[in-house]
């Protein structure tokens, strides 16, 4: 029936029952529990996002907005059906303002596409999760990556957000300014709400020049503490790294593997430097002293950007590099920490992957305190998921003990809906209250973030 | 009743009822019609702001929250009397973590108090509204200044914020994490509250390195409009500027005669570049560069540490400059558009106080295309006043269509509620809402931002 109402108002060609589809938007790249949605519906503009809401208002259907699907908590799993909605055919550039170094674009751009056309004026968007997820998708669970040590989170990005609400409003929630004091701060609060408070239709961003420069750098030490502890040295150092990874011995041996690449199989930390010639190299030498003091091994710079692009070409597939064994599932915390626990936290996560005696790698965004583990389990083996939800577990419970987050990065979705009360404490109400307040039917992406 | 009530649940010496305090917690350093509270509180810690919390429900008494009272826009006003509570006894570090570049501070600390904690271990707090502002008061307006081109605001260095709720309920709003994307962002909805939304009880920062090596300078052009296109230039060249101020004509004037300098009476940017010695070295040679070739004049380099403190001494006294004229008041806006509208803005505004027959002047933040104008008065002379107030309203209107904000860092206080539905449309209802929601009597800060 609102099936129907959707083709009668959308026109047929916007909606979608097709085995394919439904397949598609049932799961992202996590390994939770696939639920395939009713319907598909792809909006041409903001027009026909209304008007899916208008038909979930009356039938009280849910709506969960898809992206790319890259997320890894299952935020876009539609777990109670209804309609999900692909921005693929919102992709467009609303208004593009070089000389303000601000764009305004439909949320189904991907950052790459994104890239590729403010990138022939000198600008980017810098934000990267490696996924060529789209930037409606980044905002919803403020995704970053290897260059928020520099940058800071999607959320740091955003002048101005359009939202279609659950009752229909829109509402823009900022201004073409660079700053402003007026008002209360809703743009931070839709960045990061994975779908569940508004569907957002146009984002204005700030963009950044490409440095002149870049050059790219690794060298390994005898353990991931050693690797954390030297990232932290950086920090203090004040050198602008551009990215500053660790990848930790079974990552690297994986991603060789993978990939066919010949990375020294060494606990290592991959650096990103960028910006004019003469700060690059001031910096990266500055980095390899600091480095050598603190005893480490195999430094290697790659300024030609065949080079540098492997580094980050393979730092970017160890998600997958994990996933090349057939029949294996993968899992993997995203804990977020103080800086100067971090060599703690990282020491604490190899050793509950070691305990669990389960394949497994902690690598991550170490400028940021933010890493991640990746654990790989046979699902057809009685136990092994247990055991490797149990690291995770483990991992995040004391990363929020020592004053981080379960997830720096990849947001809340069903996998950390668990630690919401532990992290938050008094905050979740609040939190539930305005999940109420902008959506009392409970119709947008229902069951994620917290239990409704 | 209620006034016994706290001398009793928080012992007589942190209630004050004297005609001292009274007035000194009416007003603000704007001219907005003063108030007086009938009782100041002077809580100790946050059971104290509880209990203060706790009989204002129960007796259903406004509570407007004070912090130094160097706001512009009335806020700390207690419009509809009740208790003002002053946090200069909250005034400690509750935690500070130099390794992590974190600080945890009471909200009454002082931004010049913080700093002298923080540059023994080479950091800093980098916002600088001028005033000795408050650390809540600025998290409360969103506070930023002449290093915001750099630094961003005050809402960008937050990580966690304490606060007692209307009910009663404390909450932390973030972790000491970098970064996170778990939950609602509610530490971004709290910055920039103005105490409508709760009181704020602990601030966690970041802290950024004191730059090695600083200089500053200052050049002339023929009129505002140029100042403004050749700060646009300097955003556009990527020359990373710690301070980038624009102060006209009447402004240096002004600033001469009540300080006793002596800087040429033209229309002129001062500058601030800050890092190590051979990037400052590099950026400065640029800048001049740059500002030569688009006919600047007076190009003057202040590298000793004394000139340099008297040009930001001079640009922090402007505000002051335009009051030392007896009996006569002053007003302004506090406006920010997109870069690419700045220098037609500046413009706009100095043809606005040319024709209303007043003396003012044009200055501000460039870099991040925000700026003030700054009208003297006389409130006896009928009519002055009014056209004093059409100019900062025909600006803050002219700033809102084409894209920008009515207040880039005063926040609403009394004085911009007028033009909130213009610049957020459908959005001030769901800000309300959110008010009604977390304060349901109406006690925090009542008659600011909106009308209730
Ligand atoms: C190999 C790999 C590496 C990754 N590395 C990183 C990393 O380094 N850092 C990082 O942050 N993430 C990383 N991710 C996770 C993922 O890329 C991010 O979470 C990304 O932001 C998801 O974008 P998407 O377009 O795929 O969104 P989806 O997964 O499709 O959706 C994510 C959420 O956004 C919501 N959403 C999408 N569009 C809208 C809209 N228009 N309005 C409202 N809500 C919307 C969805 O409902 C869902 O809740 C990685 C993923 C993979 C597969
Ligand atoms: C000469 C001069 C120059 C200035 N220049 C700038 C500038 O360049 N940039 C800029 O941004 N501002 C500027 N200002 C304005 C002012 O300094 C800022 O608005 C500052 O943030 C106010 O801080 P305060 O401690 O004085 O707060 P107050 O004025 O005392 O209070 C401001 C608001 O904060 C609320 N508040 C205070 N403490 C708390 C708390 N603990 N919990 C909840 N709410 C609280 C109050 O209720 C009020 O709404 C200037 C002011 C002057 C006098």
């Amino acid at each position: 029936m609102f099936i129907q109402q959707l083709i009668e108002r959308l026109g047929s060609e916007k909606v979608s029952q097709s085995e394919t589809e439904l397949y598609r938007h049932s799961h992202d790249e996590s390994s939770h529990q696939a639920v395939e949605p009713d319907v598909v519906c792809f909006p041409e503009g903001r027009k026909d996002v209304e008007i899916i809401m208008a038909v979930a208002r009356e039938f009280k259907v849910p709506v969960t907005p898809f992206g790319a699907g890259s997320g890894l908590e299952g935020q876009v799993i539609p777990i109670k059906k209804g309609i999900s909605i692909n921005f693929e055919r919102m992709n467009n550039v609303v208004k593009f303002s070089p000389e303000d170094l601000v764009i305004t674009v439909q949320p189904g751009i991907t950052r790459l596409q994104l890239n590729k056309i403010v990138n022939r004026h000198g600008l980017m968007f810098p934000i990267d999760p490696g996924a060529d997820a789209t930037i409606g998708g980044m905002v919803a669970t403020n995704a970053s990556g290897t260059t928020a040590v520099r940058y800071g989170s999607t959320r740091d990005q955003l002048l101005d957000l359009e939202v279609v609400l659950a009752d229909g409003t829109v509402i823009h929630t900022g201004t073409n300014a660079k700053k402003s004091s007026s008002g209360y701060h809703l743009t931070g609060l839709f960045a990061g709400s994975e779908g569940t408070l508004g569907i957002i239709t146009e984002i204005t961003l700030r963009l950044h020049g490409i440095p002149e420069h870049t050059v790219a750098a690794r060298c390994t030490f005898d353990t991931p503490k050693a690797c954390a502890e030297a990232a932290q040295t950086i920090l203090l150092s004040g050198i602008p790294v551009m990215r500053m990874e660790l990848v930790d011995e079974d990552s690297i041996s994986q991603v060789n593997q993978y990939g066919g690449y010949g990375f020294p199989v060494c606990h290592s930390l991959f650096f990103e430097f960028a910006g004019t010639m003469r700060a690059v190299e001031e910096e990266s030498k500055l980095a390899e002293q600091l480095m050598r003091d603190l005893g480490c091994e195999n430094w290697e710079v790659a300024s030609g950007s065949k080079e540098r692009m492997e580094i980050w070409k393979a730092r970017h597939e160890m998600a997958y590099a994990y996933q090349h064994v057939k029949g294996m599932s993968t899992t993997g915390a995203d804990v977020c920490v103080p800086i100067s626990r971090l060599a703690e936290l990282v020491e604490f996560a190899r050793k509950l992957i070691d305990e669990s005696g389960l394949t497994g790698g902690v690598l991550g965004h170490v400028g940021d305190g933010n890493f991640h583990t990746i654990i790989i389990y046979d699902p057809n083996v009685a136990g092994e998921k247990e055991k490797a939800e149990y690291t995770n577990e483990a991992l995040a419970l004391r990363a929020i003990e020592v004053g981080g987050t379960c997830t720096g990065e990849h947001g809340v979705g069903l996998g950390k809906m668990k630690f919401q009360e532990t992290e938050h404490g008094a905050a979740v109400a609040i939190m539930k209250q305005m999940k109420r307040m902008l959506d009392p039917d409970c119709l947008l992406n229902p069951g994620k973030i917290f239990l409704d």
